[in-house]
């Protein structure tokens, strides 16, 4: 494909990093300056945290935006139900969305998927190894068979949400469970991918592999260039002959 | 598989009838009995209205509930938030969710989607042959490779709803649309099967074709028994070592 | 749905059971009898093995089937490919297929899967526990929210086989892999469902969580009563104006 | 992402256009001509035909292609099964392939598909519009909501493949019939694309919309950039607890 701009936002809540010294030592910018320095994009990086007007998600950043990036743990609560209804009609409309690990329960993510999106968890600092379960899927370009986390939050299964058009990764844990880790949707003309780890108190959006497959993924889910559909009522294109 | 008892409600937003004549002498006890007429289930049937309290979808008639069939048209938006939310629960608990026609635009239906559930359509008298896509389906069984409807409301591609599980019928019709028909979900712990026809100015549920569809679907869509998953905090399953 | 009779074959090469004692210990009337006593069903249960004339697979017996379920290992070359191609017709015109453990690399599941069905193994006895990832599937009926198996072969991803319709189970290994353990497919008319577990070294077959899994998937593999779709010329349904 | 070279090769049976002036007059170099004059790709388009060594598809020229196109009809059986095994493993091994109309008979697709891959036929010009019900795919860029094609043979459902992972068009005969006309599946580390049109004796692959689907197609199969996966034996990742 042509090397085509995508224009990234990156959301992010951004209280971790003030409140908690240990995920400020690790990501002093942000998780979402640390996240856009693994993008390899041609077009514009911008951010958008929780305590900017409209969450930094104006109509504006919105409509010049090809795919979100979706960090969220704490605050879910406080996002506007008026701004996730905003950026799900994006999403309808095209947008690539990407919703990373704690973002599972974003209000965003379960309004597009429908279903509760809950899931088991641990934090452990245990072990997590990330296979690739679909490699002719543009997300696992340039990965191994499988990449580990030293030290990760096990999220395991079941994973309340809807089966994956597309699943690519799914985690093994080393406290026993599994996960389906890379997951592929689409919602109107638009695309999402549910990407798990990223733990807020690990350098995991640091890892090599971690940055490849968010790169992946944005080129993935950048929008389809087409006229958006007619919905409603529609004339006839052939003669209906009455009966 | 054993011959289960299977409880059905049937909900129908029941104004067509009482306000159009024709809809009326159509189904003078209203969609929903007609709709019952056709089931070859063991187990209760019930119904359940919109204008009766809580809709008629009180948590007791709901938890006794194996399946809810679903018709509503002109008063979606009357329908309360609050039992649209018992609804979706209760489907992500292992209830089964038959959503007819127009309900493609009714709060349960989109808020399991997670789309806008929009489409085309037109009401031109015309003819619609429902095709068998999936032979290998139980919703197909007993069905021949296509039936046809003489007279129904046209509804057209694109149907914005995710990507089905599993796509059982495509419609054809007469004035050059597609629509794809028959369309299996799974949400959490309960299945959702959208089944097109049923205008209320037609006889739709009278037809065997579509009481077929209904019955098959039914007994699709009954929950499978065993426990709820466990969401949340976990104990690892295994020893996790010291780093 | 109604108890129907469904008429099971299982399929077994019944060649480890004679040449190691250790396995003809576990198994002292071959797996096949093992496999027998864990199912269900109304109907005939009919054993079949590599080295009856036609591998006891006659056309006669397959006509009889309505569920198939196989296992082999050593000798997926001796099965003629006469009888493959017979087993495929079959399942494309309706039976369903079970395909255990080492048999997914016999003839008939790659020629079903059109793959290479390759996949990473290790016999170390080491821990399996296999997590139901789809609750809503009937397959998964009456089972916990995971089972395990404290000895088994690994089998590791990648798995060579298309994208299931519907993944019901992963399964963990103490090893670090995971695995794709319960897909199922759609091939024409009939169902076709892998399940990994069963290393002939160990008693798997006698496993009641394994049995479940067995007799589960032979009731959702059982033929959809309906006419075979015709293929070919076909006169039009509809006018055609000259143009 | 980056503007690849992608090499592709067109194979085309090459015989009605000899065989049948009618043929021979839209399509004077042959279908496999036109169908190159839609591509807009970076790399080399080579041309491969059934009556040259080896169906021009030598090692070499597979080991270098990475897209090939498939037109077949009255010669399927004539393709040898050495070079169908050899095309086999190519798109196991990443090679993306474009299945083209009555390729849908091609030994190569029925053994990637592992069904009968049968359909309804009539050759009548009669008109088929083909519907995008999937406009988030990256297939249907460029695309209107439906295009249409004056003159058609007629395929109709039931099509005997395995259920599509995406589902990307679908077709309105003027006869009466349906048909699932843009179908994506993977296979191993390949990516394979049924596409409908293209009767031998209509201008179809001069269509805009028809090169436009397949120009975009060759650059959705596309190999991704990565290592084949190892299967086999293979060493654990853990240590494994002696019981």
């Amino acid at each position: 494909m042509t090397q085509q701009a995508i224009n990234v936002t990156i959301w992010n809540e951004y209280r971790h990093e003030k409140l908690n010294p240990k995920v400020g030592e690790i990501y002093p910018q942000g998780m979402h300056a640390a996240i856009a320095e693994g993008l390899n994009v041609q077009g514009k990086v911008r951010f958008a945290t929780l305590d900017e007007p409209e969450h930094g998600l104006t109509e504006e950043v919105l409509n010049d935006t090809d795919v979100l990036i979706w960090w969220g743990h704490l605050a879910h609560h406080e996002v506007s139900d008026e701004i996730v209804e905003r950026v799900q009609q994006r999403v309808l409309h095209g947008m690539g969305l990407i919703v990373l690990h704690s973002g599972h329960f974003s209000k965003i993510f379960k309004k597009l998927m429908g279903t509760g999106c809950d899931l088991k968890w641990r934090e452990a600092d245990e072990k997590e190894r990330i296979w690739i379960v679909n490699p002719a899927h543009p997300i696992a370009a340039g990965l191994g068979e499988y990449f580990e986390l030293p030290k990760e939050e096990m999220y395991g299964e079941h994973f309340d949400i809807p089966q994956p058009d597309e699943l690519v990764m799914v985690s093994w844990f080393e406290g026993g469970e599994v996960f389906r880790s890379g997951c592929c949707f689409t919602r109107g003309s638009g695309k999402v991918f549910y990407f798990r780890p990223g733990h807020e108190t690990y350098p995991t959006y640091r890892d090599a592999n971690v940055r490849k497959v968010i790169d992946n993924a944005v080129k993935w889910a950048a929008p389809v260039g087409r006229e958006y559909p007619k919905y409603g009522h529609a004339q006839p294109l052939e003669e209906i002959k009455a009966k």
